[in-house]
């Protein structure tokens, strides 16, 4: 048998559209909602994100080879550009792997157990991710706990560095997806680099989405990937590195090979990677860096801000608390309004209307959703799943004025011209 | 300004070809080589290799997330699918990385400093990277050195056990794509077996090209890449893992996050990835791990053969020389003539009749070229390479006989029926 596209059970409808469709279509019962029978999914969720099909057709053109002048050429041009995006000088490294492959390489490649001693400031779960980094490669830490949907603030680094003198290097989350809560990262910069420490940030949804200036604000090792504001499949990630860093890097004797910086920098002299890459991101990358680098970051990060103003503003209108008490622009969190099933409200936001968002994670399970602003959504996309959060709690019983959350929304957008 | 098509210069031609013809097209000379002037490539690399078109455009298709049922389907039915492609029952993982995350996630999940101790089996380039992880990780190991062209025996192994009782771990690649040779794994795993050893294989340009069977022949751990059999863009690769692998894993505190075995596991049991998978390259997979099976192992195993003998047949008919003492049928590496610069034959077979092949690495640079036969590649494909072989020799001044090796390369494929 030869496979039925993607996404496609064997009785041809979508794997991931509610059961209820799939039954009424083979019971011959018409499917009259156009975006379940076209599979026109719309993504909400932080990575991935929506992606441009300019980019995904210019993925699928003919296959090469990357030992080749062409693709070095390419890999020299995506290093500039990314230079541009993480605002640095500084070298930039391409990582086949998700974002978590790059926090790996920044973290053990600039730590070693026994001689540097990490602050794992935790937040959320992501940030709780580089901390069992360090444990599993035997880094001496302590964590800095901040309650979730709080960002990290820098008096407060002062403070844990002054508790912890030990401490060499500090490990911070810029935007904290799973909470969507903003730290202060220019305050922290300033504070790590007065007093000599690595900063090792995770802006897996701040760069490209808010603004991030390594060199100007003094962050080390800022990580990002490919999902996100960068609107490509999940694959590639990116490691930003400063001077200072590699000077800790190059006094350590790191326990990585895959995931380790020093090979990316031997082989990055001549624009090559130590292991095959992931070539047709590599295309895809240098597709969107261009076009980003072509509307400034400058307006992206307005761009963004907006979308999450005019969700801000519509969840205000609808009665939606807002969860982050620092939140940041490039995905909003949403309390789940008292009475209304966080995984029912999701599921019919899919599947009656393709709109696809994100549900909390870990202990925030059940109590939030939350819908990404970043990359290719623009204010009528933003409209679109402001529209689908009306209807789907209109739907569900719950007291929401239809078009509340659209006519807050317009308003933010009339205002901004 | 907008990003020109990739592979094309801001000439509007691609990166990729001789500067010979940018310059005439340039001077607004005719290109008269369709396979330039339309970029017509044929990858003829041991990885990447060529890719059907429909599995490109395939992974065009929309984006969707990976946190749903249909995503958790479809994980589902590729690791189900590898079973089929590594001849066993045992774990098929899948990660985001190449073959080299796959490898070290193999040996550091399976040996910790200290406790364990491995036979690193070096006949070429491939084979010391894994000596490098092991060196990287703190992994104390011997090395057996082979003679580059030739494959590990069984009876070999077995002194090497002999000689070093406390190894419990053998390192060993199946087709070592650097030398074109290929090991003799069902003896080696009799060895490995019979001894209680732990063996690892390199299986990356083994899986799907020659014959593998993991569970009948014992092997521990296999690995393999998403860009060569699998007729895949690089950035996926997979580990098979036995019982008897997983008993070690558990036993052994790794030096792994990124790369670990144990975090796969975990994650597997919901047919879940640790971290975000490469979506698009996970559709790919499916799609062509479909077709491997329509097609059956044992037909692509005699296809794949087949592919080698008519070239090794051809070669010969051309007076080239074979370079591996033990070939392996997933590529064939030839040794240059006498008298031919071997960098400028490879430059002509590309720039004049856009056929990309590999040269030589390492203490191989220059001395012979290597010829893939994996993946997407048919009896008219292996002619054309030969056919371009042969018109570059000829026309670098080199003695051979036009169409002699196609002459031979026919009589091989039509003895074959």
């Amino acid at each position: 048998m030869l496979p039925l596209p993607y996404g496609r059970g064997s009785d041809g409808f979508c794997y991931n559209v509610a059961p209820d469709y799939t039954r009424d279509a083979l019971a011959g019962k018409a499917i009259t909602n156009r975006s379940i029978a076209m599979k026109k999914l719309r993504l909400f969720t932080p990575g991935p994100t929506m992606i441009p099909d300019e980019v995904m057709l210019h993925m699928a053109e003919p296959m090469d080879h990357h030992r080749t002048s062409g693709f070095r050429k390419l890999i020299k041009e995506v290093t500039e550009q990314l230079q541009y995006l993480f605002q640095t000088t500084g070298s930039c490294l391409i990582f086949t792997g998700s974002g978590s492959s790059a926090g790996e390489a920044a973290i053990v490649s600039s730590c070693y157990g026994g001689q540097h001693k990490a602050l794992c400031v935790r937040n959320g779960k992501f940030s709780e991710r580089w901390q069992e980094i360090c444990d599993a490669f035997d880094i001496p830490n302590v964590s800095y706990d901040i309650e979730w949907g709080h960002g990290a603030k820098g008096p407060d680094i002062e403070k844990q560095l002054d508790a912890n003198p030990d401490v060499d290097t500090v490990i911070v989350v810029h935007s904290e997806t799973s909470t969507a809560a903003v730290s202060d990262l220019e305050a922290i910069a300033e504070v790590t680099r007065r007093r000599d420490k690595i900063l090792i940030v995770d802006g897996i949804t701040a760069v490209g989405a808010i603004p991030v200036k390594m060199d100007e604000w003094g962050v080390d090792l800022y990580i990002t990937g490919s999902q996100k504001a960068l609107m490509l499949p999940p694959g590639l990630a990116f490691v930003a590195v400063s001077d200072r860093a590699w000077k800790r890097i190059d006094s350590v004797k790191p326990h990585a090979f895959y995931n380790s910086l020093l090979k990316y920098r031997q082989s990055m002299k001549t624009f090559d990677t130590p292991y095959t890459p992931a070539i047709t991101l590599v295309r895809g990358v240098h597709w969107v860096l261009q076009r980003i680098k072509a509307e400034g970051l400058e307006n992206i990060w307005k761009h963004t801000r907006l979308m999450a103003d005019a969700t801000r503003a519509a969840a205000k209108a609808m009665g939606i608390e807002l969860f982050a008490a620092d939140p940041v622009d490039s995905v909003t969190s949403l309390r789940v309004p008292a009475g209304v099933d966080e995984a029912a409200l999701r599921k019919t936001m899919k599947s009656k209307h393709g709109m696809q968002i994100a549900g909390g994670q870990g202990r925030l399970k059940g109590k939030i959703i939350r819908i990404s602003h970043m990359g290719y959504c623009d204010q009528f996309d933003t409209l679109s799943v402001i529209a689908a959060l009306e209807q789907t709690l209109h739907s569900m019983g719950h007291a929401v004025k239809l078009g509340s959350g659209l006519t807050a929304a317009q308003t933010v957008f009339a205002q901004a011209g």
